[in-house]
């Protein structure tokens, strides 16, 4: 393979093309997930209806909306691009192709965005409501982690009490959402690289404040602003840096308020539903509602045991799900697109959610079986489910609430011998790697410059770099295929993996975040890069290491962009120096919409393996896959097909590891300052 | 008619059907404006594509998107509710019509909201800049307002110099953009009832901060967020409260910084292009750029007499237009439907925008006929237009290299000896009709209580109560018909009317804001009532009161807020018991969607002659039509006919009215406090 081409950065369109997929017989059953098949059956001969079969009926889609030339924001409309010339060519605004899904695919960054930081403004309420005395229930776990926040965002931490510190740090983030100056977002600007904050300076992509970029957003896209598609897509990467703002908010105080996650063992699947237990699946996102499950559900073990259950069993889907997991090691029932066969086995007794990605169809399916559906915020409500309004200030309180509502719901189960049918899968994982924890691992071998232990690792060719998995799922794939497939690929090719959301549950469900995943997998450089981790770790920790790292919920991707400015920082070069790259196997939400235009602002190269509604205008696509890398270093690879999103994956490692090998011998030999141009 | 009953409270579907609507001939010229029909042949004959034709090539449009019942959320879709019931009558999370609906509905406040409040940042960074001593080309015109304003909000005002006080204003507007607690916005409280206000803090609809009620809306209709219909919309009502909130500071610092409208004469049409002069159109919503440009040309006057002109001609589209008509008389040269129409008069030498309602189409005209296209704000660019990038730190300077491109511009016109055709319709108007001017014309009646001389006047009967004219253009409607049609039969049936924005741009072009309106369409009432006004003001009118009274740009809905708030107290009761009601005869943006469900939550029916997507879900179009009155004591009349329509406010102005009395005369009877239940 020529190395002084990047192969991956292409301006053509993607190998699978839209044909092809609707084409596909719409009864075959979308998933490779064993566990999912079995419900699938059973939810078939029943006439439960699920997002499976949902999807089934929406096919074929609108071809106008999926290709991003739909327009529905004035009320003149819907408007739709019809031909490339004349008044069909055109909105009745006289909106072109390139505006109309430039305004559509950043107004998806606004969505996004909003709900990231949303769930971080929760967390600073609960902090900042803590330091005040009123939320009683919470704590700070991790002093020590408020302490290094609190001096990243340069405050003195001296002399202060926790309660105190902790009120500085949470009028800091509200600062960050709510600024009327121009200077800058702080929580962005402490943790990436002095290069990239230069970079959004000078393209005015620079976030003030995290709402105010929202609102600028649906400003420009209102009907007779903005028309230039460049433009609304600067203005939707400015939105998107404001979305990193908050999630890293999210995950930094989260880490405050419950610890900052380290090695933990779990399982993941269907299999890890025991239907003699009172069951609890906690599902959505804030883990300010889950922690608090989690922790009463403890305390609350003998009254379960009383009403004759084994036990209190709980076990998470989404985010939500991947916070307890990482930090207590909760078990994962499944992933986003499942989340009505969980309930389907007919064995929980109650779903708890929170915010986002929790599909108004559960409803449906828990009437079939007598789950109770719990909703907790005011924002988010389904008819017909049961509303326990969660207030930090009496969180334990509606927390137990919830469990005995639980074992209730247990008895009456027992009571009616409802049938319950478990699919016996279930596969063992290691979860919990907060960029802390892995810097603690690299430490073990380099105690004085951790991260080098990664980059040289590269350097040296044992691995090919590093590539985040992130995002969700998407039945325009099939459940989980395009997850496990590239993982199973990048692994081949010796790529260390890290990971955040739902394709991190696929890799759980699906054994690859366990050892036998190493064995079976991993290419030589990387088992070997593995191994070595865990014998210079092993009298501290419980089992091998991984072939993924799972690093938590959506919002940390922060973690992600803290692990490629400490390898940027370490090589001392721009992130889009790194050999580093990403994908979201099964892109589907605005959150994705929006992470993956942070990623590639951030200088990284960027897959997405569900078509966003881009391919309307061959401008838009051709600035987003391509000028992208011409700015700011990063670009989308949008690529269906796993195998051939892998090979673009792996290409740009390999342009990347072999660029920064030759950058790495000039400035040895020409100094530093000199081939930084280069 | 029986008055027991509002029968304007309906929930049945309007009177025409969309099938009706889409069968009507697409190539009629759907305008009754005679310039634009003039224009319009002309167009068609050179094939100079405009909204006109694009708005033919659209229909049929997509009925899914007419109805609200597609969703683009999230990228797993577009998904379509296909049916009533099975898998197709849900989107593939499971969403149903109502959500989907109420989401998409939700979202068009949050866009309008973001536009709004933009607009009035703009303002109060101005304002502040200015106090810093970084705005010198701005003033504060009105130290008056002022110091009305300063008090309203709660700021002490003695021994404060105008800067110090606008520094302050500044200040406590910028905290209603970003505070993180809930005590509310200032801005709002400030100006409206008590009741209100206790309805909105009951009601969990009182905004804590603009911005942060667009993340909210944005957030909640994230994929897996609310799906509870009423929830939904209850939550778009907060982001409309949010959205009048800073409509209201657009107007009260717009006063500050360039003064308080008062009666001025003006013209309209395309008639009031003067062919031999240096034509500038300014065009958007801001005055921040337009008061500036035309403060500017006064100066230049001389230099454009110098280029051989006879001077220079500023006229106005849109509410920017209507900034520079209330404060300094400028000429309306048409409204937003037909403003790519002006450009194809071939007189204009430069259209200057800034935001909102500018068509992207405008591009293609300007290059046919070679007038220079000058966008000035960074967020609303138009590619192949100038773009003059206009800063409060140097807006004189940017306004006079406008203006010079202009004479620039002029000199080529007259040398190439472009053709023009300036339609010879126009028409006399009176606007400039703030609420101080209003109350001011008042106060010569009534000194003590000024407002009583309006309410006395529907209490006796003399007229039947108020009705504001709002909104846009709307060519599902025929360009016009809806706003004269209506404002006709409202005024035979002697209802005392005020406006904004479009609609009374359409007024006045067809001669309805002038006395010769008032002879010629006022039921015996009205003219007793506006005759009366005149005779008590005549030694400082240049002229009699016209048929409507023109209270400005949009933001300026807030003045009519401000009048039934005014209305409300004199008569001691909430603002649903108050004989008033609106109208967007051609309802169009998301603007108007924002300000319709404030009109509503403040107790005020509202029509909308356009229909917006909601007839795809009838618990949606019931909760708008319905339950909004029994919750905010306000609903909307969805009706496309104008005759209908005209019908259904005049219903509902008269139930209100006698509604009044009876209140009225119990409250003589049993005193105030025991009928306030009634």
């Amino acid at each position: 393979m020529p190395r002084f081409r990047d192969t991956s950065l292409q301006n053509s369109k993607p190998s699978v093309d839209r044909k092809n997929r609707i084409k596909e017989p719409k009864n075959i059953m979308r998933t490779v997930d064993p566990a999912a098949l079995e419900i699938l059956e059973y939810t078939k001969e029943n006439n439960i209806i699920t997002a499976f079969d949902r999807w089934s009926a929406q096919q074929p889609q609108c071809a106008f909306g999926y290709q991003g030339i739909c327009c529905r924001i004035c009320f003149a409309g819907p408007c739709r691009i019809k031909g490339v010339e004349g008044p069909g060519s055109m909105g009745i605004c006289g909106a072109r192709d390139y505006t109309i899904v430039a305004r559509n695919a950043i107004r998806m960054m606004a969505g996004g965005c909003s709900a990231h930081s949303d769930h971080g403004r929760e967390l600073v309420e609960v902090l900042y409501h803590l330091a005040e005395g009123h939320a009683p229930d919470y704590e700070v776990r991790d002093p020590d982690k408020l302490r290094r926040v609190a001096k990243k965002i340069g405050l003195e931490i001296e002399g202060k009490s926790d309660l105190d510190l902790a009120k500085e740090v949470a009028e800091v983030a509200f600062e960050d959402y709510g600024r009327h100056t121009s200077e800058g977002c702080k929580f962005l600007k402490a943790n990436i690289c002095e290069k990239r904050i230069k970079k959004y300076e000078e393209t005015d992509t620079m976030p003030r404040a995290i709402d105010r970029e929202v609102v600028e957003v649906m400003h420009r896209t209102h009907v007779g602003v903005d028309a230039d598609p460049v433009n609304l897509i600067f203005g939707g990467i400015k939105c998107s840096l404001a979305d990193v703002t908050g999630e890293h908010i999210s995950t930094d105080i989260s880490d405050i308020l419950f610890g900052t996650p380290k090695p933990v063992m779990s399982e993941a699947n269907l299999g890890v539903i025991d239907p003699d237990k009172v069951n609890i699946i906690v599902h959505g996102h804030n883990p300010v509602l889950s922690q608090m499950v989690v922790d009463t559900a403890r305390e609350l073990e003998e009254e379960a045991k009383a009403a004759g259950a084994k036990g209190i069993g709980i076990s998470g889907i989404c985010c939500t799900g991947n916070e307890v997991l990482m930090r207590n090691g909760v078990p994962i029932a499944t992933s986003y697109m499942a989340q009505e066969l969980a309930i389907a086995t007919g064995a929980i007794d109650v779903m708890v959610v929170d915010v986002q990605c929790i599909m108004p169809g559960l409803r449906n399916v828990c009437e079939c079986f007598n789950t109770k559906l719990v909703t907790t915020m005011s924002i988010s409500k389904i008819p017909g489910s049961y509303h326990f309004s969660f207030e930090d200030s009496k969180a334990k309180k509606s927390a137990e609430a919830i469990i005995r509502l639980a074992i209730e719901a247990y008895k009456d189960r027992k009571n009616t011998g409802r049938p319950v049918r478990i699919p016996q899968f279930k596969n063992k994982l290691m979860a919990g790697f907060s960029l802390e924890a892995l810097l603690d691992l690299f430490a073990a071998i380099n105690p004085d410059n951790p991260i080098k232990v990664l980059t040289d690792a590269i350097i040296n060719g044992e691995i090919a770099g590093v590539c985040a998995l992130a995002g969700c799922n998407n039945l325009e794939a099939v459940y989980e295929k395009n997850h496990t497939e590239i993982v199973k690929e990048l692994a081949k090719n010796n790529v260390f993996m890290v990971g955040t959301g739902c394709v991190m549950q696929a890799a759980a469900k699906h054994g690859l975040l366990n050892y036998e995943a190493v064995e079976k997998y991993a290419g030589p450089g990387l088992k070997r890069f593995i191994d070595r981790l865990y014998e210079a770790n092993k009298d501290k920790l419980s089992d091998k290491l991984p072939l993924a790292f799972h690093m938590g919920s959506c919002v940390d991707n922060s973690r992600i962009l803290d692990l490629w400015t400490e390898m940027a920082n370490a090589l001392n070069v721009d992130v889009p120096k790194v050999p580093f790259v990403a994908t979201a196997p099964e892109g589907m939400s605005e959150k994705a919409v929006a992470i993956g235009t942070w990623v590639v602002a951030s200088g990284i190269p960027c897959h997405v393996g569900a078509m966003p509604p881009l391919e309307g205008s061959n401008l838009v696509w051709s600035v987003v896959t391509c000028i992208a890398h011409d700015v700011f270093g990063g670009y989308f690879i949008l690529e269906t097909d796993p195998q051939e999103a892998a090979k673009k994956l792996l290409a740009a490692l390999e342009y990347r590891a072999w660029k920064l090998k030759v950058h790495m011998k000039a400035a040895e030999e020409y100094g530093t300052e000199l081939c930084q141009a280069f």
